[in-house]
């Protein structure tokens, strides 16, 4: 986003069909909320060309791409790997430590959303397993606030490229605008 | 949570078996994230049910409800209603007057949070249109960054009452005690 060094997403585990939503959702959230990057299983191409079509329409620079071997991923990192988990440290004790990693000592980012039970290496292989609260909710939600904090709201001013269309905040009622300025409102 | 006034979470819409994730993920964060109650359309027992077993087992208070007309729970508010779309006004703009209406006048919060087109007359119902960020991306990652600055942070620090279970959070491992502080960790 506006740092140097990178934030990718890592989504491990994907089941085709029952997960296609919840894969895409962490993908767009990535997306929104100010990481540069997602990977996805290779058996989630759908989830792929649903985040892939948001970036062409609304903008980016945002990538998304297939990884067949996500822990690969993970151990050929180079940089610093954050495992979002419920079982993990409390994010309000370890943001600090991560944020001055990456804004300070310029470490790219990894973060692991898992899916399904998650293996025990992943675990040891992340450099901070970290909990955003300590109890079960969502992979999505977890996320989100994790970039929210991480970023510390600056991903909110992001300004996107090569958008066709804009939404136009507004207190009620919806404003498209394409790339020409026209606008549909409704 | 701490506040005095409530903050209620109404999910509009849902379609039975395709929606049932994403609405069990609604009512697990706001539950996880400080929202006192969350309200489904009355065709979404199983995340009712599925709320209410994760409350049993992690602790409250949180209600989960079934409503047969979201819509009326909107209209008869008493206190505010807070719509999340990606047509709204800018959180980053306007959080601090939900929070001022909140915590200083004790209004009730009632937090909207849709899933498929959501119908005109919420728009203008709502006295706030929120969107964190005007970007397509999802309602449980939307629905946990407003929590997350609505409390400040302070929902993280929730004690949890009648839990037969707790995570203790760790920097490697899971850890999972039970309320007579038997442990069990892998």
């Amino acid at each position: 986003m506006y740092d140097d060094s990178e934030v990718a997403v890592l989504r491990l585990g994907h089941r085709p069909g029952r997960d296609d939503r919840m894969t895409t959702h962490v993908g767009l959230t990535a997306r929104a909320l100010g990481a540069d990057r997602v990977l996805f299983p290779d058996n989630a191409g759908q989830s792929l060309e649903t985040v892939a079509d948001i970036t062409d329409r609304f903008g980016g620079p945002f990538d998304a791409e297939l990884t067949d071997s996500p822990h690969g991923v993970i151990r050929n990192w180079e940089g610093r790997v954050v495992h979002l988990t419920m079982y993990g440290e409390r994010v309000q004790d370890v943001e600090a430590d991560i944020r001055d990693a990456h804004l300070s000592e310029g470490e790219p980012l990894l973060l692991v959303v898992g899916s399904e039970k998650v293996s025990f290496d992943v675990y040891e292989e992340a450099d901070w397993n970290v909990g955003v609260t300590n109890q079960p909710h969502s992979e999505v939600a977890g996320l989100a606030v994790f970039l929210d904090r991480l970023f510390e709201g600056r991903e909110l001013e992001q300004e996107w490229q090569k958008a066709d269309r804009r939404v136009v905040p507004m207190e009620t009622g919806k404003r498209v605008e394409s790339a020409d300025t026209e606008s549909e409102s409704e």
